[in-house]
């Protein structure tokens, strides 16, 4: 498979070098490739140059959005939540058309200081403007509530924890279900939530995922839905 | 200990129940107790008449809010989230002064149809707006974030999982985790999440909440945070 990965953070370094290890073609997307290769300095999360990260991964891409979006099969949204649509919309409708588009970012507002606050909330979500924004993608919204790395490798937190699907196709969903599971996620710890408008809750699970992050001063937990097995 | 519970609802007779068969004294409170006594038929949520539920436990009084806020020296705010400022106001400020306020209510709004959504939400929080009213009492979130019968009853789920603790004053968190505790709560399963502004994380899980009900069928589930104990 082609997959595109667009936002060049953690997320989508995490994403895009899962994917690779797994044997599938990967092209990261980025607003300006040049620019994003010409960074020397860490960014402002932490991260390293890019172009230190890809050199060590020959078997990756870097490509500018539309490029991207045209090499992909299915194309993954790990850009800052903020940013999404504008990205998305540089990556373009036409060659995302009948494509299943996983979102996994979050729309933190950090322009009122810390914590960040999630905009839209409650009445709308990022995957649902998505969904309205490209009706003819498959829009899935899967791996926003935990780390990075946790999501491409589920057993750095032990025993039994939940990854999320929220979508319109059930198709797509199944199909990211198998995605999701040769990430290392048992089938069983996936769980359906229902259509996009499902996502709300996805992403509104952000605020006490970050009052965690701060309770237990690291980010290697996810959460357990206890219970969720025990009725049909 | 005494305590004032106020609300009449499902959350408010589970926890009433469960602190006078720990041996407390128990007042329940509502806005008219004659009136809530008259009503004959279930409520709109499917719970027989209160009257019927109080006739079966003679050491549970019912007095109206300032009465029972007057009893307590604990108060639960266990009503509707949109009228639990009213309600608070009715039991009185100077009552509640000193006191613990355990807030277990989630400020859900179902004017506008199915689901309801929160309000407020993000940059707020009922929990927090409690606090601010009653700047002299010690309000502590707990519990809104699983079914009534799991509040007081946790062993209905199988397996480890969490209640988290929200508020400004560590004495009153410490005091609401032995209450806990005494419902069958492991300690270590208690999370404080920090000053009360974590319950914006707290009342923002249940959209997800809502989603599992409808995806599992049923409400005898609640959230582990799997990794809160492999680090210090």
């Amino acid at each position: 498979m082609r997959y595109a990965i667009l936002g060049t953070g953690a997320a989508g370094r995490t994403l895009a070098a899962k994917l690779a290890s797994l044997g599938h073609e990967v092209a990261v997307g980025t607003r300006d490739p040049r620019a994003t290769l010409a960074r020397a300095g860490d960014d402002s999360l932490g991260n390293p140059p890019f172009g230190r990260w890809l050199a060590e991964r020959p078997q990756v891409s870097l490509l500018a959005f539309a490029d991207a979006s045209e090499f992909g099969d299915t194309v993954v949204n790990a850009t800052a939540g903020n940013v999404s649509l504008h990205a998305l919309e540089a990556a373009g409708r036409d060659r995302l058309a009948g494509k299943i588009v996983i979102d996994v970012a979050n729309p933190l507002d950090f322009s009122q200081g810390m914590p960040p606050v999630l905009s839209p909330v409650n009445t709308d979500s990022l995957g649902e403007r998505i969904q309205r924004a490209f009706p003819e993608s498959k829009v899935v919204k899967t791996l926003n509530t935990m780390n990075a790395r946790i999501m491409v490798e589920p057993s750095r937190v032990p025993g039994a924890h939940n990854v999320f699907v929220s979508g319109d196709d059930d198709g797509a969903k199944k199909g990211v279900t198998q995605l999701l599971v040769s990430f290392g996620w048992p089938e069983e710890s996936v769980i359906d939530l229902g259509d996009i408008t499902s996502a709300r809750g996805a992403e509104m699970v952000l605020p006490i995922w970050l009052r965690l992050w701060g309770a237990l001063g690291h980010t290697d937990f996810n959460f357990h839905v206890q219970g969720s097995r025990t009725r049909a």
